[in-house]
């Protein structure tokens, strides 16, 4: 019966089609979006900016990135209707299954009526989106009904000041500005991949958005920051936290935060939001969190020869932000978005709808058996 | 640049997988659903059956049976908050938006928690489908707030009741009831591919499902029995049908409902939903829609040996039951569900997550410019 087991390839290594957005572990260890080097990204560049690069297709000059910054800004207050559905959604709902409601509704009351309007529709998604998880988080947690239009300049001060109740330092500003870079695009990814399936029967946007969200919820996919900062959270010593770990390898157990599935040598993210975890660990006066980050780094190495990715310095950064630790995956939405909607854009641009075959294992022929005679 | 620009295979004749569901043009023209033939299922079984063959693995015992359709019955509510959304969507949204939405508030109010609850989630939404579409359909139309919890045997039954505020005839639930076995399954479709790429993160059931319900909106994949509609509404004799068929196909225009991805000879479904077709139209009279629809069938294959398939008798049989064209699509995410979370479940059984690769086509290493300088 062993050949008869239901499989999945997972599609590894098979091309489902082209892109000319991003390239992830080319030598290795390299992430690049339209050509240009995530350490650019990082080190040069406003999230609007990337935002602007991935869904308009060139990065924008001064005057092109001050109106796009102001069309945003515009942008960030939600129709009363999906107010009132986010106030029907209780506190100890998966913030997660928050976004994809909140998405969806956003798609009921602003329906996408034709592929001209895509762009206009991904930028009014990445204004609101922070929009739409604060106001479920102040609502359900704290019973307040907060006023989502803000000035703040950038989206990662937006996020903050709704969720605090006021405007980011520059530093905290400045470190969500970095992290929205970071996450912004991975190529096929499966969320990405989830929502040019669905861009490919020629659906709206926001039913590509809303499905890439729930793929993104999986704790195979987004959310590893989320169980880094659980893991992390429970020690106090760097000491403490190298025996946890040790027994935790003895044990098997799944260290997350770890590897990736592309790059081979390292995620070249890992040292960019590294050093910005280090600097938000000083502001804080942190003595803990950072160091025992730092040794299970060092750990990881030493015994597995395993490289942090992303994640794993992420959850100390937000942590210092003092951002709750569920919202950190709608945080990966609020960037992640912006290249689901330029590969949405790409699909339509030369679409054919996705499709594969599958090998059928199950049994041959069977003999109709009227109800009266089955046992 | 020609080489450069990006392309999409959609992945046909690729396998992603394997299953044991389903198989699809099978010499040409078959379908089977875990062996049995879909003639054999839309003669003899009820939906409901052929529901817990796709669900649970087999065709129930009539102990079996009573009992899986006591339990659907007693689903048919639905919580007070999902109501309020539904009472927050406007009569001109899309009602395929209505159901992602209610899908993903489902998910959000009764979350799965771990897999083992994958078969109770996938009863509720069975039960609870008709019932989100059809509460939305008349509080939006009609201003009334329906009690969705009614004693029908049948869920082909329940969704005429709800729709139509009485009863179906024994000959409308009988059709509802061939129409759902015959949308029940199909193997790697796009919607249900979208399905298997979501719980191939491990994402809980109603992501998955609320995803797909965003792929089968696309118009290259549901909805092709609405566009049928469109079209022979129009046509009030078979002559004037033939005309002007004749002139869309000079003009090259796209005649909805013929032809097949997969299937070669014919659809199997065809034949099927045909001879309902024309008993309901006897049985309301019907002079024109039923010979229109013939015609332009007949006239297909004269001129362009293209078969109906599934969607084209679909279209009139279910105007006939006094169904809106609106609604079609919807019937089928209340049909398909059944295929959706029976896949989700292989998928988990043998899980590697689907995370093709690209190729690509997009600019070589960029030198960052600083924004004063770009142009």
């Amino acid at each position: 019966m062993a050949d008869n087991t239901p499989t999945s390839t997972g599609l590894r290594g098979m091309s489902a089609g082209s892109t000319a957005l991003c390239t992830v572990g080319k030598d290795g260890s390299g992430l690049t979006y339209r050509g240009y080097d995530i350490h650019d990204l990082a080190e040069h560049a406003r999230f609007e900016e990337v935002a602007y690069l991935l869904l308009k297709g060139a990065l924008p000059t001064q005057a092109e990135l001050d109106a796009y910054v102001a069309t945003l800004k515009a942008l960030r207050g939600l129709p009363d209707a999906l107010k009132t559905v986010l106030e029907q959604l209780p506190a100890d709902t998966h913030p997660m299954d928050v976004m994809r409601t909140g998405c969806s509704v956003l798609g009921n009351l602003e329906t996408e009526a034709s592929v001209g309007e895509q762009q206009a529709h991904s930028d009014r998604m990445l204004a609101a989106f922070p929009s739409i998880i604060n106001y479920w988080y102040r609502f359900s947690h704290e019973g307040v009904r907060i006023d989502t239009e803000t000035d703040d300049d950038s989206v990662g001060g937006h996020f903050l000041h709704l969720l605090h109740g006021k405007p980011a330092s520059a530093l905290h500003a400045r470190v969500m500005n970095v992290s929205l870079i970071l996450y912004a695009e991975h190529e096929f990814n499966a969320s990405t991949f989830t929502a040019r399936v669905c861009a490919s029967t020629l659906s709206d946007i926001h039913s590509c958005v809303t499905g890439a969200i729930g793929s993104l919820r999986g704790p195979l996919h987004g959310g590893a920051n989320e169980a880094v900062m659980a893991m992390i959270e429970d020690w106090q010593t760097p000491e403490e936290a190298e025996r946890a770990l040790l027994g935790m390898l003895e044990r098997k157990e799944k260290i997350m935060g770890f590897g990736h599935a592309i790059y081979r040598e390292s995620d070249p993210r890992n040292a960019i939001i590294k050093r910005w975890s280090k600097r938000l660990a000083e502001d804080v006066g942190d003595t803990h969190l950072y160091p025992v980050s730092e040794r299970v780094e060092d750990v990881m190495w030493r015994e597995k020869k395993l490289f942090c990715n992303a994640d794993f310095f992420h959850a100390s950064a937000y942590h210092f932000m003092g951002i709750p630790t569920k919202l950190f995956t709608p945080i990966f939405v609020c960037s992640r978005l912006t290249g689901w909607c330029a590969h949405v854009a790409e699909q339509r641009e030369n679409n054919r709808i996705i499709r594969p075959s599958a090998d059928y294992v199950g049994p041959e022929k069977q003999e109709w058996l009227p109800i009266e005679q089955r046992q």
